[in-house]
């Protein structure tokens, strides 16, 4: 049971941005910001972590072409792509998705991220990485 | 000038996580959190709005096998994908990039976003989007 399958399917009703034979872009309902889109591989990944690598390129060509699109015919001053990655990334449904979040001078959208306190063994954490 | 391309340039040094002839990965040197990277084209492109669309494909599956990679050997509970385009959402360098963020039960980043509050008329954003 998944609810953007059952969307794909056509089981459940979206307002569709994009749509080609693996791919699809939908409105997400939430529209936390003005033209927040959602663009998804349509065979069923739980995140990008599994996702077949180009089917991969495929959604990120189409979140591409649609940032284009959406910045310019909203009058966006920016945007984010945002996929989230498990619970803890604030991942809410297991299928993987691009957000795609026009930004506007006074919106309500939080990013942030900080310099790690104290100090940074870089390599360590290559090795760690690599290794 | 652009600090990113000195770093492809190799006038400022890097700890390099991955290399090829298109693409560099490299630690974000605020280790935001543990792992912390990003992804960027060897190119000079100002943001994903203006990148060639097969680069940002390599530019992609590069960042989706290291997001692999770095999860597993961090052990990190999930992670972020990000791509800041313009100052409003947070792009602090012009040159693309994607932020591979390694998330964790106890971690130092916030990104949030709520449904916008009222009626919302998908139709009429549709409409503004596809027009």
């Amino acid at each position: 049971m998944c609810v953007f399958c059952d969307i794909i399917d056509h089981k459940i009703p979206s307002k569709v941005v994009y749509e080609d034979d693996k791919v699809l872009a939908i409105l997400d309902l939430s529209q936390a910001t003005y033209g927040h889109t959602l663009v998804m591989p349509k065979k069923h990944y739980a995140n990008v972590l599994e996702c077949d690598p180009d089917t991969f390129a495929d959604v990120c060509k189409v979140a591409q072409k649609l940032a284009k699109q959406i910045v310019e015919k909203t009058g966006a001053k920016g945007c984010n792509l945002l996929i989230n990655t498990g619970e803890v990334a604030g991942q809410s449904v297991q299928h993987l998705h691009v957000h795609i979040l026009p930004r506007y001078t006074e919106d309500d959208v939080t990013i942030q991220f900080h310099p790690a306190e104290g100090e940074k063994d870089l390599d360590a954490v290559l090795k760690t990485i690599k290794g």
